[in-house]
């Protein structure tokens, strides 16, 4: 049974429709696109409460609450969001999509072309940040939002940077967890393996296996893998497995001296592959790490100081000690940035042993910041 | 036409069968082995000038001058070995060894089964660290050695430590570059998916794959990456490859929008695998990691100071700034384990921007520290 104490509930995964074709920034022509949302609270009179949750690479719209009864765990964000929590659904109108290209109810590569009947696999096109913010925004329009906060974690706080720039007259405030204004080279290379693994899978057949009985899965596995190496830390691995095995013979971990499973870490990392390949579809692995990789503000705009003069909101900057996928350093560029472009911003450095993960797993301290940071927003008026 | 000057010349592997058995870590018996070895320089009368050389992952008996005429580049360590280098061959006898178990003509997984007529594959034994030095002892005491230093940089470190522990009444000096006395979590981590990359690729076929039409070249390849990203690091991977694209349009930089190579980091990582799976073996791939994930000097020995204390040699660990495969700290750990067992030692962590792989190419300072170091081994009589 779920526990709905201190949830937001039972919460519905809805469905938007964009009608009219999008221009890609790759210059394609894409539509219609089917949005999955989900919100949490009540739009104010003003339409001005609003918060736009942003997810992460492989993340959905459901970030709080149940979507049933037999739900076993709750939305990706619950420890953050509902009544007297960071995102506080009391005094926020909170929203949440999946992102353009996902696997999750939003228009993706598995989803059906309606011009041939079949998913559209890889004739979907490469999509941007850019393109998954666009689509949002079309979203907010629809619910009658006016004015917004934006806040994600890695990729999520991609999408939150686009948002302040693009839509500069709508966005209050931002919040950046455990994000960068671009990949490093070795940002790239970890996702392209992954993207190797999956287009290198027999079963992947150009992208077209939604009607087979064999699916990518072990590309996508190890994908996967490798995604989550990058995602702990060292130290994190180290508390959780160090070098233990995972065979005991009479009370003792002993080495298989076999190929199989062997080490603690090894049936970690099987586990995660196996059952992310249960939830997540190869193609957006593909698509959406690709969007990833392209995202590039200072390069767009020249400098990121001058993307940053095109915003006009308050900034929460979030880092981890622990995280060297987006390390720290990668949060003092956001930073040095916007206070070169004049911008307000407030910068936390928080001390975990979660790694990269941690912006989903250390809800208390960044309970106390974010709420914080949102109490000075919007004048404190409205909300 | 290949450069002869400052180097050993034209140099030939030889061959050293040892016929019987031999006891493995695992409990197996396992023989015979034929070991694939060059040699630099002459062994003088006391038989007390030699150096063994002990090759990383994916190395082999070929660590100077050059095989033929033909030959494109000299061997692995040729900028470390030779008349007036860092391990010279006017001082000293410099014997270099393939590993048990890899593919450059020390027996291994691809090596022909006597009992079958047919390659070993995954009927090879699984081996650790302990049996290469095994095997490597057998080809020392053929050549006559009575006394010797070890020398080697990552993989190859580990194999100096087990010598100077197992072999202490032979070992004068032991020197580790690059190295670990045991891999972390994270490592093993690294290890395994590109093993899983190997295991699930299907022209693996169970490790049967030498006389097909196909081999698993994909996910060698795929497991080639992986490693790459980790023997260089992020500093070295930006100045090399930023986030540079690798197709221009009218001089400009321009991004695919599919998924072909399109960031010139996934060009170098794409080349490297390519060539890796053209000179080595996915099996020896297997059982060479496996190895490294096994070995566990403190584990074996209850601590690294008690396995220190049953060494007879003075040591020199070097470590990288920028090596965040086997970094400072696991050097340190070494250093201070040794002095903790009353061993001399001297420790020299160098600042240099080339990651893991600065071993194979911070040769001028690496030579400096070496060759002072050498400079007091053997009393410097016999020299």
């Amino acid at each position: 049974m779920i526990n709905l104490e201190n949830s937001v509930g039972i919460v519905e995964t809805k469905f938007f429709t964009i009608d009219e074709e999008l221009e890609l920034e790759s210059g394609e022509k894409f539509g219609p696109v089917q949005v999955a949302y989900e919100t949490y609270g009540a739009l104010n009179e003003n339409k001005d409460n609003a918060i736009l949750l942003l997810h992460a690479l492989t993340g959905d719209a459901h970030a709080a609450g149940y979507n049933s009864e037999n739900d076993r765990k709750p939305g990706w964000w619950d420890d953050m969001v509902g009544s007297g929590k960071a995102f506080d659904t009391d005094k926020y109108f909170v929203i949440s999509s999946n992102m353009l290209g996902g696997c999750s109810g939003t228009t993706g590569p598995c989803s059906i072309n309606p011009q041939t009947g079949k998913p559209y696999g890889l004739s979907f096109p490469v999509i941007t940040i850019e393109d998954a913010v666009k689509v949002q925004k079309k979203l907010v329009d629809f619910l009658g939002v006016k004015k917004l906060i934006v806040a994600g974690g890695s990729m999520g706080g991609m999408q939150a940077l686009e948002w302040s720039i693009t839509h500069s007259d709508m966005v209050d405030a931002v919040i950046i967890i455990a994000s960068t204004s671009r990949l490093t080279a070795q940002g790239i290379a970890f996702n392209a393996v992954g993207r190797n693994a999956i287009l290198s899978d027999p079963y992947f057949n150009n992208g077209d296996y939604y009607d087979s009985d064999n699916q990518p899965e072990k590309g996508l596995s190890i994908a996967r893998m490798i995604g989550h190496i990058t995602y702990l830390c060292e130290e994190s691995m180290h508390s959780k497995f160090g070098r233990r095995f995972k065979n005991e013979i009479d009370g003792k971990e002993h080495p298989n001296f076999d190929f199989g499973i062997d080490f603690q870490v090894e049936s970690y990392l099987a586990h995660q592959g196996q059952t992310f390949v249960d939830r997540f579809d190869a193609n957006s692995y593909l698509y959406i790490t690709k969007a990833v990789d392209y995202f590039d503000l200072a390069h767009k705009h020249e400098s990121l100081e001058n993307a940053f003069k095109k915003t006009n909101a308050r900034f929460l900057v979030i880092s981890f000690t622990s995280d060297w996928l987006f390390p720290t350093s990668q949060s003092k560029e956001i930073v040095q940035a916007l206070i070169k472009a004049g911008r307000d911003v407030s910068f936390c450095e928080i001390e975990s042993p979660c790694g990269h993960d941690a912006f989903l797993l250390e809800f208390e301290t960044q309970t106390k910041i974010v709420k914080s940071f949102l109490s000075k927003s919007f004048g404190g008026a409205n909300v």
